[in-house]
């Protein structure tokens, strides 16, 4: 079943009033008529089961039939930094970290990434809205992962006092430490956390020394060396299993 | 550096000879020369760093500097069978579970496929096991994955006992098993598991019948729904955090 995801003000005395987009994809692409059935989520996580009563050139009209509450979202809200690199590469990784219940998504551009901030074109965001949408829905998600603007890694740390536990994926760690990783997720539950994945060639030495003065905690992912592709599906599988099986 | 992987014939006297499609990706691809240095593997995952000391019409022949026994490889032996789709799905997910570590893959045709063996080229087979090299390469793996021939599931079913654990990925398991995954990866140390992954529309009520009456665990993979190219990752990723961190 179509499903789409609203704001709570879009929810006025029992009735979901869509717009926009939504509205656009339910008239035009779907072709929905009165008492067609849809599935809508707010931003509490709520399922509701509606029927259409009404479409006119401004909105749909729902009626919520039924109103459910699923349990399908990870009990922590990982956010993935990931290098800035390709866009076909970004996108891949950001449909499968929205299936796999990430919250929240933002490009990076570190030292040794292939592509640099000024070369992103606002119209990216969009794109990847979209994905996040499509994703979210096939996935049966009830809540969208936000895609946040291309930054640079210094403005990242900067402002990484919005996060509980800082972490970063790190290929060249010592023995010793390998495994931080399988020891911290268990503190995962009910924190925000954001996780940093460098670009294709690596973290350079600075920013590495960079990370770990300012509390970054370093995670190996095993003896194999993953691609940037890789690495953010290994640790989002891993929380997932850690935390939900 | 430059990675080989040869069979154990190939190793004599303390010499390596390279022939075949290695022979031309060094001569006529890489363009080596004498004393150039590269890295092979044996099939007993020993890494050897090698000099070139003879190029000729038939083969490179390479002195063995050092040899060294890296441990990048599972404690287990992961084979995933992935209902059969389009051939870029599925270079995809044998791209990525050759990172994570997986031993075997093979397409099996289901009744929801959308692709039928029929359709499948053998050229296709080359194609795959050049991909393996390459992420085996990438990936500083000693061992390469063995592809095999796209099998119907009822044959893979019959030849099953190969294997030592059965499983299969199952997105309607009901609550009150979701937890097998977690309790028997444990026992997957040393052992040959075999894992079905569902194409597209999933098993169908007859395939899961069939899977339970010969032994197949059933799996559960979270509360989401995984699409077919993020199933077997999850599963990869799962596997190696709980036996490598």
């Amino acid at each position: 079943m179509q499903r789409y995801f609203i704001k709570n003000e879009q929810l006025k005395n029992d009735l979901i009033y869509i717009d926009g987009q939504d509205l656009h994809h339910i008239k035009n692409v779907m072709r929905m008529r009165l008492e067609d059935i849809v599935e809508v989520c707010d931003e509490e996580e709520n399922l509701y089961i509606c029927n259409i009563i009404e479409i006119n050139k401004n909105n749909v009209v729902l009626n919520i039939q039924e109103t459910l509450k699923p349990n399908v979202e990870l009990p922590t809200s990982i956010t993935i930094a990931l290098g800035l690199t390709r866009s076909s590469k970004l996108e891949e990784v950001l449909r499968r970290i929205t299936e796999l219940g990430a919250s929240g998504f933002i490009p990076v551009e570190m030292k040794r990434s292939v592509v640099r901030i000024k070369d992103e074109k606002a119209s990216k965001i969009d794109r990847m809205n979209m994905i996040v949408k499509e994703a979210a829905e096939q996935s049966k998600r009830t809540k969208l992962l936000e895609v946040k603007e291309p930054v640079k890694l210094e403005n990242l740390i900067a402002n990484s006092s919005d996060y509980d536990i800082l972490v970063y994926s790190y290929e060249d760690l010592k023995t010793d430490s390998k495994n931080k990783f399988k020891n911290i997720i268990s503190t995962f539950k009910n924190k925000r956390v954001l996780v940093i994945v460098g670009p294709e060639g690596g973290f350079s030495p600075e920013e590495v020394d960079e990370l770990n003065s300012k509390g970054f905690i370093a995670i190996g992912l095993g003896p194999r060396i993953l691609r940037l592709e890789t690495a953010p599906l290994y640790i989002m599988s891993a929380i997932s299993y850690e935390l939900e099986l």
